[in-house]
Order: C-alpha cells, then structure tokens, then sequence
C-alpha cells in the first residue's frame, strides 16, 4: 500500500535515490523534499524530483507518513529534533545512516510522545556522491538494515520494511549495536583496508600506478569516497572500527611473519582460508 | 612483420590468451603448443588452439622464433634449461611470470650459447586460471612489462617488445630488481591486503558477508585467485613484498593511533590521500 506522503530530507546519493525509486515504484502517492540550500532546492524543483520542495524541514515534515533523513550520520538527530513537534502521531522517521546505535538511541528519545522513529541503513552507494547521481534502482537486491529497538512501535518497524521491500531491498532486522559491529567488518574495515593501501602507495613512485591492473584498480575503488563522510561515520563507530582493524592487523602480522619465516604452509593456508571466503561472497 | 614459428610451452589461463591473441592479431605465421600432461595436450588438439601441438618441450622449441614459456614462475627456469639446446642461434625465449629478478638472471644464464632470454610480465589475469578462459583481448590496452639485462641482446629484447606490443599491451622496458619492486607494491600487497582480509573476515559470523555491498566485493575480488601460484610469486619476491608489507602495516597503525586518540585531522588526511592517489588509477 502506497503511504500517503513521504518526505525526504536533505537528499544526497541515496535520499534522490529514494524519491526516484519510490516514484518508479509507486511507494508514495506524493513525495516532498527538502533541502538546506536555496540554491539545491531550486535545482530540486527543476530537477522534478519529488512532487514539492519545501522551503523548510518543519514544513517537510508537516503530514508525512514516513520521513526519511538523508543527512550525515552527525547531522540526523539534530534534524530529527528540528521536526519533531511538526509531525502528526502517526509519522514514522527513518534515516539512511552507516551507523545506527547512537542515531537509533538518540532519534528514538527526540521524536518520543511526538511520533515514531525506527533506523534504517540501506547498504547501496557509490564512491559518487550528491543527489545528482541518484538512480532509481540503487536499492535493487541491496540489504537494507532496519534497526529497531526494543522498545519501538511494531506498526512504525513494520512500516519502514515495508517501505525499503517496496524499494527492491532486502531487508534484514537487526540490533542497532549488532548492525553497528557488522558494518564495522563488511563495510569500515574494507574501507580503511583500501584508503590506507592507497595512502601508503602515495608515498613511492606514484608513477606506478599506470602500470597496474585490475586487481589494484577494484581493490581500491573504494578508496575514492569521500573522506568527510567517512570521518562521520568512523568517529560514530569508532570503538567497533578499532576493533575490528585490531582484528584485521593481528592477521596481516601473523601472515607477515609467516613471509619471513618461510612458512609456506601458514601462507597457503591463510590465502586459501581467504579465497574460500570470498567465494561466498555474492 | 608476423614470427615464423610461436611456440608456447605450458599454456595457462595466461599462455592460452597468448595463442589466441597471437593467430587473431596476426602476430605469428605459425602457433606450436606443448603441455606437460597427455590429457592437456589431447583437449589442445580438440581446442585447435594452436596450429600443432607437440609431444615434448624440446620438439616445440626446434624452429621457433619466439618461445613464450607459461608456466608458473618457480618452474619457469627448469623448463628453459630442458629446450635450451633444441632452440636455433636466433630463437628468443620469454616468459610470462610475475616476479622477474632470478627468471631473467638464470633464463639468460641457461639459454647463454644457444639462443637469447628476456624476461615478459604481462599484467593481465583472472582470478579464474586454466588455458580454457584465456582470451584473445586479455593483454588489450594492459602494461606488458619488458625486463632485459644489460648484457641482453637489442635484437632479441626488440622482438619480445614488437611481439607484445602486437598483442595489444602497452610495454614498458624496466630493470628485473625494478620491476620486482614495482609489482611487489602495485600487484603483489594489494593481493595480500585481500587475501588478509577475507582471512580475517572467516574468523567472524560468515554469514554477514550475504549483507556486503559492492564496496567489500571489490575490495577482496582478488582475494578468490589461487593460493599454491600465489605462494610461488611471494616465495620468488619474497624481501620486496615483505618491505611493501611492512610499510603497509606503518599506515595502517598511524590510521589506528589516530582513530584511537580522536586526531580527525590525520584520519582525514589519511583518506584524502588515499582518495588522490585513487583517482589517478585508471
């Protein structure tokens, strides 16, 4: 059932993303968005993103079904608190946030006795940023988690699953801190992995990179998103990176040592035990 | 000006594409094949992959012109030194393999009064391996690297340069030790960093990797390739990998310090480093 109304706050990648893919799926009969520059909403009412922009979030959020805010994860709970007082009682707020224990805490306490507010985060996005490279079809057999807590209103969770299903996710219900260590693994470490491998390669001949293959270029890839976005996040996860990255330096010791010992045994076995790994990668 | 005589000794998923892209580019007249086992050399026949495929080494090096020997690098010199005195004055033998210091020290010693040796890494593969997916636009706009000694022959470094560049690759003439250090950095830590990783990654639930997006897919991609011809390569470039691993591990622990004493300037800058080296990968 399409919700009556759904408002996007501050799109970048993935809120254009939502309000092109709730369109082409008919997930909203109307779609509102607001941004925080003048100049982006006067490119959003030319772009015809959503059905209206509004000139403020309070205005946005008046008579919204479902809010998703689209900020920086440091950004989300003081604009959650913004609108609080300008939703009606049955109003669901989401987010689309990499990381979800403090938001989902936090969210939670600033729009309580206003509405309801239940965590998401569609893992979908690109190295591209800004709501001009939103695409209607980024959440396509992408996991999207939904983090409720235990506490949360089962109408309200069932609402916010409804909606990333209808947009093609996966939708996977998890603890905010669970989902927090999860991320810390799949999507932190690789990150970090890739951005400091390229910012060690700086260092010698940059040069070389012209001579690489595809095996640097993708392992890499990722190494070219933003750094100010990723600083919100790791500061948001911080304890779950470092610990994680813990984990990940222990293993690159154990394998360097092995290299030094001439223990092939310990080097084919750390390869294969990381290929059969990878092979279950989708 | 096509060779008279291609022979390939041993073809993998790299010696196959040499074939194919061989007859298709029209860089050899002839294309003869051997393979160690009987089996190999009967599904050649089927495969029509060459224009004959011999019954040993030594009978597909007489009246070659160039002799591109596939095997992987810990098997390479062995092989070299079996077809040595089979080879005409003029013939020059390459090789295919990642690491390329002992390769074209002992290849020129062993082919020394026979025949001429320069060393050839094309940096082209798969994690996929076996002459059935070789391609005959593998080596297509990818640097060939092309490692003679002061001592080779111009003549014979000449051909394996045109012979290459037919083939579609980019080449790039480079001292062996140079280019040992260039691919320990640029191909041989990032396969490690992805192997590490995915290692690491098996030790916790192994079912979170169903939730990854595409960052953690590209990022260990590489990590799926084979571990017995990867340890021949690390086993061969041993102390380069090791002083590109140990500078690896300095970022990484600068990356955790920061992070761990909330110093958002050095993590930032760390990934915006990483973000300009990145977008100079092609």
């Amino acid at each position: 059932m399409p919700l009556d109304q759904l408002t996007i706050l501050a799109p970048g990648l993935l809120g254009a993303s939502v309000a092109l893919a709730a369109r082409e799926r008919k997930a909203a009969k109307r779609v509102v968005i607001w941004a925080r520059r003048s100049e982006v909403r006067h490119a959003l009412v030319d772009a015809k993103l959503g059905d209206a922009v509004a000139e403020t979030a309070q205005e946005a959020a008046i008579g919204a079904s479902l809010v998703v805010v689209a900020t920086p994860v440091d950004a989300t709970v003081t604009l959650v608190r913004e609108i609080a007082s300008s939703l009606s009682a049955s109003a669901v707020v989401t987010d689309v946030g990499s990381v979800k224990g403090e938001i989902a805490r936090q969210g939670h306490a600033v729009v309580k006795g206003h509405a309801h507010f239940v965590g998401s985060h569609p893992m979908a996005g690109s190295e591209k940023t800004g709501w001009k490279h939103g695409t209607a079809n980024l959440f396509e057999g992408r996991t999207c988690f939904v983090t409720p807590l235990k506490s949360s209103d089962p109408k309200a969770v069932e609402i916010v699953l409804e909606f990333w299903t209808a947009l093609g996710a996966k939708v996977v219900s998890v603890d905010p801190a669970k989902h927090d260590r999860i991320v810390a693994h799949i999507s932190h470490l690789p990150q970090i992995v890739a951005s400091a491998l390229c910012s060690f390669l700086s260092t010698e001949d940059q040069s070389w990179r012209n001579y690489a293959g595809g095996g640097l270029r993708d392992t890499t890839r990722i190494a070219g998103s933003d750094p100010e976005l990723w600083r919100t996040i790791l500061d948001q996860n911080r304890a779950e990176v470092l610990s994680a990255l813990q984990g990940y330096q222990v293993e690159l010791a154990k394998l360097e040592k092995a290299l030094a010992d001439k223990d092939w045994k310990t080097v084919v076995a750390t390869l294969a035990r990381g290929k059969e790994y990878r092979q279950g990668v989708r």
